[in-house]
């Protein structure tokens, strides 16, 4: 039994929005032991919609679709799916209740967005408009999902995966690992993995790095051999594994100062509050993230964090002085335990011979110790060096609270 | 001439990737003319590969892949496509030689990286080390560019577009519009929309929101009805448009910004950095952009913004007279015209009756003149509020600015 996503809408394939969505089904239905074995996108356009759903239908059982069910006028989904499961329509007073009580009994669309199929199975929309719809006919399912991330998310975890546990078997064992690792790079990890595969041809390994993380993936039936794997990683790698479960530097700079009762406060300057929006994703951050400084300007270094004028005329701005100075103004603004400050050059302009475009300073500061300064020097465009930054310096920041003593 | 987009890669369809790559390739042939007709997200395993691209050659004459190019045991879209194309290897002593002057000539992946399929024709790679490769026969082309999306955009840009207008003829008219619109609702535009259609059928129409801002697309071979709907548009909608080629929010208040020769400085508290992180996304930004405080604490909104204890009490950190302290706050310690600060509750927790998740409090000041306070009520989970806060201050923000008589 195989599992198809399909994400419906012409503004994924003219790339005016970023499908999320099949990602986050992906890993949803991965991380409970099912694959998704392809993932299709196709444009609001009944014709299309009708050819590929059918040829979804003809190759897999189970048919998990996201987009094209709201009331604007290029939304075909419902109604091409009704075809083809000769499925009329109805009017579902329920449906039509709930969206008079949460948005008026005159809101325009109560009528078009209450009106369904009659063969289809409603999965309730509590943030949206539009009714997810199951239809299933011969031991195939057909499962429509709105489009918005916010909408589909809460559905799918809510109705579709304890539906999915019902009807089909999980295709591999959930207990295969996961190792999340922090600032280590393919190629450390590559020697080891064809070494594992040669002894253990059956292994199913996959390596995704990420911008500061890298994440592995080891399944096999033999319990014995993943332990041993396990075990070896956990020798060869030791302070560049995130704690069990963690995905993210952030996450884990969560973790560990929770845990220490420590507080963290930041001045960004290249990075421009990436750094900070990171750390404030994390739910409950606020007990250990006091905040930070945006200091874009020269002004705003001397003014707000007190660094000299003398330093930023003799080093620059992008200099190892200049970031310490700036940890010792937010040791002197803060009660913060723990500084981290940055600056660099994003780029497209303001590189020059001496420090190129891509030139970092990252300082990491404990109050009451002198703070460590990390330079590095990353290529590629302002968007990615600003991220590449963001995630390295918060991969050093947990490294330096985690293995104090590790180089 | 169709075109298919094809993303190869387990870590996508297992969820540990977003594919950013496929909208990238999406909307810059979008916006030169072409329609990408389905976009494919395929497994790295040599036999499905195979199978999928010679489905996709079968259907189309353009195939243009992404992934599994590099150097890990995993990547086999090389073999594979060489295959397809009854192809040898050779190797090619100038990828080397690039290789080796930029990692060193003891990397230890050269040899395989410059090992390449004798049909094909090479896209060099400037960032990483997979070079691209173009193979074709028989008026059907398949072109393999790198996963990185840091790698694949140039490469993108600089090779594949100029031998795509060679080889394909445009699939529309490029003059269609795209009209970018500040802050407004799909259901305001779509009775307009409906009345478009009904009086000229042939009327291609796409409306694509996103959080604080909407676009919509336009295309219709006739001259003179393009130009009544952007007069119309005009007329009814005037200060919700952006200016003329401007997508985003921020790229708006930074345009306005730097011809009015104002600067800008924030506070941020439930939004953690994300809108001075938008903000420094702009290349230039410095210039009027000077910088923001994270006052994610109450204590740093007392000390650093000067936020008086009393008002923190008597109102809460989320509240209009708190918001306005800040912006006095921002004028006080820096020497910007403008200023903005935002304070909510974005939950999971923090909610209360009178204050539920998703309140958030937005102060719009000009240096001088009192400071105008909005309160907004955003529904979904925590990702979601920050995400919809920051867009719809920006916006806001853009919109007093740019039109202060208008409401």
């Amino acid at each position: 039994m195989t599992v198809e996503v399909v994400s419906i809408g012409s503004e994924l394939l003219r790339g005016f929005t970023i499908d999320t969505n099949a990602a986050f089904i992906g890993r949803e239905l991965f991380e409970r032991g099912y694959e998704v074995s392809r993932h299709i996108t196709i444009p609001d356009d009944p014709s299309h919609l009708d050819k590929e759903l059918r040829a979804c239908l003809a190759r897999s059982s189970m048919i998990i679709a996201t987009g094209g069910l709201g009331p604007t006028m290029d939304d075909c989904t419902r109604n091409v799916a009704a075809d083809l499961f000769g499925s009329g329509f109805r009017f579902d007073e329920t449906t039509a209740a709930n969206l008079a009580k949460r948005y008026g009994p005159n809101f325009p669309t109560i009528r078009d967005q209450a009106t369904v199929p009659e063969k289809a199975t409603l999965l309730p929309n509590t943030i949206g408009t539009a009714p997810g719809l199951v239809f299933s006919k011969d031991n195939k399912w057909l499962i429509l999902l709105p489009g918005v991330p916010q909408e589909m998310k809460p559905m799918f975890l809510h109705h579709v995966l304890p539906l999915l546990g019902k009807i089909i078997p999980k295709q591999h064992v959930v207990s295969a690992r996961y190792i999340h690792f922090c600032l280590m790079g393919e190629h450390e990890l590559d020697p080891c993995m064809r070494n594992w595969k040669e002894k253990n041809p059956e292994l199913d390994l996959g390596i995704y790095p990420s911008y500061g993380t890298l994440t592995l993936y080891i399944h096999t039936p033999n319990e014995q051999v993943l332990n041993g794997i396990v075990r070896e990683i956990d020798e060869k790698f030791k302070t560049y594994l995130l704690p069990f479960g963690v995905r993210q530097n952030e996450e884990a700079i969560y973790a560990w100062l929770k845990e220490n009762r420590k507080t963290l406060s930041i001045a960004e300057s290249c990075t421009g509050g990436r750094i900070a929006s990171k750390l404030t994703a994390i739910p409950g951050i606020s007990h250990v993230f006091l905040g930070g400084f945006v200091v874009y300007s020269n002004a705003l270094k001397q003014e707000i964090l007190g660094v000299s004028e003398e330093t930023l005329k003799k080093n620059g701005a992008v200099s190892a002085p200049t970031v310490k100075e700036m940890i010792s103004g937010i040791f002197a603004r803060t009660d913060a335990d723990f500084g981290m400050a940055i600056s660099g050059i994003a780029g497209p302009t303001g590189g020059s011979e001496g420090k190129p475009i891509g030139t970092v300073f990252i300082a990491l500061g404990k109050r009451g110790e002198e703070p460590q300064v990390i330079e590095h020097h990353f290529e590629g465009e302002r968007e990615t060096i600003i991220e590449k930054a963001a995630n390295v310096a918060l991969g050093s920041f947990w490294h330096k609270i985690a293995y104090p003593e590790a180089k």
